[in-house]
């Protein structure tokens, strides 16, 4: 009956083929390989530095000793998972624990901040006993199906069960009442969708909105539309935790306080670790229902980094520091655009900063390609930025927070340098014009 | 408007409380702290050695040096992303990509089996154009929320787009085609649901169902069941996989070849990392409508960990090993049965072991009760193993891959201990009788 070495076919036919999967799409048209990174440096295989100014997981900088040889320690002692106890877990979790409110009392370890934010919605939604989603209308939350699907930015279609709001402009002085009315808004379409409002989840910084920060910014009226609707809500911190806002989380800003919050990228460095935490009730009533085990989360290695990482932010004076390199970047930023005679509009909480070019081009596509050609003139001029928000038309600087006021400046002016390369384009003519 | 400082209230209040999340849950009565773990022995805080027979994860050896050094290095020198090129992470793709099916053409990296299984599960969505997942009884294919609907061990309650069938005892001659025919009545009514069938998913060992391996245990008809149904046969190798069974992988056994492979545990020894693979167009078509990026999955130092298992492993002569161990074990476990007279039966597929005993206690409550006693027995003498299956009635044990002779010779006298420690209770007393 058995037919050994029989290899039945795959329902898809498969040419040979390069190995590269098709699934990866790396950064520039000319791809960078890696040979070395220390700091905010970047040094390619042909000997060449480039100015990390678009990574926020090595935020206390590329290829730290503290964080390598705490994992090597650890490493050579022992690396098990949650099913034993080991004291430098509970260590870091009291550490962590600590810089959070009082009631976000527990926390639960996962690899990745998609899975964090994948137990999130499954915590939220058992609590709630519900399954409505909201969140903004470019949001990206992770790349599990279920935090996908919670990811306008990564997969447009329509989902029954997520409900978008559009994040109103930050300059907008009535930005947190009329936040408030779209969130109040979409409950009533869930409930009306028979899914009821279990969670409304926010990036705190709104990253691939194009960074929305500012004075007028203010959640506490949102928030209380998702309690009201009998929801959560969930900072997600991923982007905007760990001192990116010059603060510890980006939600400070917003004169609010999670019910339960996702960490990820600078977390451990670049070890794989994130988590969510939230009150303690919450996570034993899901726990009591469901049991939630995860083979490499929150094991002593990525927890030596991790708390690698915290011991040296938090006693490293940057909050001071962030918002000091936070102001020289901003400025010079301000300073290129005005030079060059580019209405673009800079949005910065901290070191997450967005250079806005729509003003200078007039529509999203426009500006998109605008931003586009300054990414890689820049990368021309070895300097690493990226794009996001509509049309990507928004500039993405995120440099690691150890970036010093030479590097700031070699930034500036490698952005000045972009501006007057672009400068014969037909984009850079209107915006001139 | 804005209201700073304000801090809503959570939907669920929260008394004050310790800080462990209850959705943790320790092994064994009295949980174990670790100090320190080498080879297959842990050390407990009170000094107390143990010996491990219970983790596939350093499937090389508690804290190998290879791993730790090859990680030190790689975090002192680079550990950037995917949107970057790195030649450890090609070098590492071409050795693992040589060791699956030449149809196996390519790999994307995650950082858990979770989000392996989950973004199996989306590729093979989107490229069979249908949601019907058919899965064993009992499996457990992880904890993101498309993988926990997936994994009724985890929460059973019913899910319109998941079919369980039973798998066939080992010991059935007809194995192959009971299986295929519950395969085809599966996917029948995964079709009359709407949701067709978009994939059969099998953790090569059957881990979860307790342990299914064996002469007749063949899986070729159920495999052309499933692509008869337009479907994907994923094998699960995130506990079969890197040798457990003495072969590289836990489907070789079963006569034939998936169509994606999906890989975690004993992968990086430790290290977070985990992947699927398969043929390059599968992955090309899913990456042309959904862009992939997982921050910290294929980044150079979990990769780094697991170049050192892989070529640890290749060059170790583990195939012999892991037979000559498994055998060893397994002949002394079904002496220690025999001559406490206990009607257990042994499945094995190398160091993949589980003493089922329902034979010798009745029902699946009593042999579940069995089986804690004498996990718990074994624990007391230093001797660390699980249980799975029916009732959690069967022992599960799964060594490192390095234990030596004397290690399963301590392993076998545990057993023998712990078989006479039991014999007292009630559960015994009707086996002996």
């Amino acid at each position: 009956m058995s037919d050994d070495g029989h290899v039945p076919a795959a329902p898809r036919r498969t040419p040979a083929a390069p190995r590269r999967a098709g699934t990866y799409r790396t950064f520039y048209s000319e791809p960078l390989t890696v040979a070395s990174a220390q700091g905010c440096t970047i040094t390619d295989t042909s000997g060449i530095d480039h100015l990390d100014a678009y990574n926020n997981v090595p935020v206390i900088g590329h290829s730290h000793p503290a964080i390598a040889d705490a994992v090597h320690a650890q490493l050579l002692r022992a690396n098990t998972h949650t099913r034993y106890l080991d004291d430098i877990v509970d260590a870091y979790s009291r550490d962590l624990l600590a810089l959070l409110p009082q009631h976000i009392e527990s926390v639960v370890y996962t690899c990745s901040g998609s899975e964090a934010n994948d137990l999130a919605l499954q915590v939220a939604a058992y609590s709630s006993m519900s399954s409505g989603v909201i969140v903004a209308r470019r949001a990206y939350h992770g790349t599990t199906s279920a935090t996908a699907a919670i990811s306008p930015s990564l997969s447009p279609g329509p989902r029954d069960h997520v409900v978008t709001v559009d994040i109103p402009a930050a300059e907008d002085p009535d930005f947190e009442q009329d936040l408030a009315d779209r969130v109040r808004r979409a409950a009533a379409e869930l409930e009306r969708r028979g899914h009821g409002t279990s969670a409304f989840v926010l990036d705190s910084t709104m990253t691939s909105e194009g960074i929305v920060a500012g004075e007028h910014v203010r959640l506490a009226a949102a928030v209380d539309a998702v309690h009201d609707a009998g929801g959560f809500y969930i900072a997600d911190e991923v982007q905007a935790g760990f001192f990116r806002t010059g603060a510890w989380w980006g939600y400070e800003a917003l004169g609010v306080a999670p019910d339960l919050v996702t960490l990820g990228k600078p977390m451990g460095g670049g070890m794989p670790i994130a988590a969510v935490a939230g009150p303690r009730v919450v996570f034993s009533d899901f726990g009591g229902q469901q049991r939630y085990f995860n083979t490499f989360a929150g094991t002593p290695a990525p927890i030596a980094a991790a708390h690698a990482v915290l011991v040296t932010l938090r006693d490293g004076g940057f909050g001071e520091r962030v918002a000091d390199a936070g102001s020289r970047l901003g400025e010079g930023l301000v300073d290129a655009l005005a030079e060059a005679g580019v209405d673009g509009r800079i949005r910065r909480a901290g070191l997450m900063v967005g250079v806005d070019l729509r003003p200078a081009a007039g529509d999203d596509a426009r500006a998109g390609a605008l931003a586009e050609e300054i990414v890689e003139a820049m990368y021309a001029r070895r300097v690493l930025v990226s794009r996001t928000g509509p049309g990507d038309a928004v500039l993405k600087i995120r440099p690691p927070l150890v970036i010093t006021d030479e590097e700031i400046d070699r930034l500036v002016d490698a952005f000045r340098g972009a501006l007057a390369d672009v400068a014969g384009t037909g984009v850079r003519e209107r915006a001139d014009g």
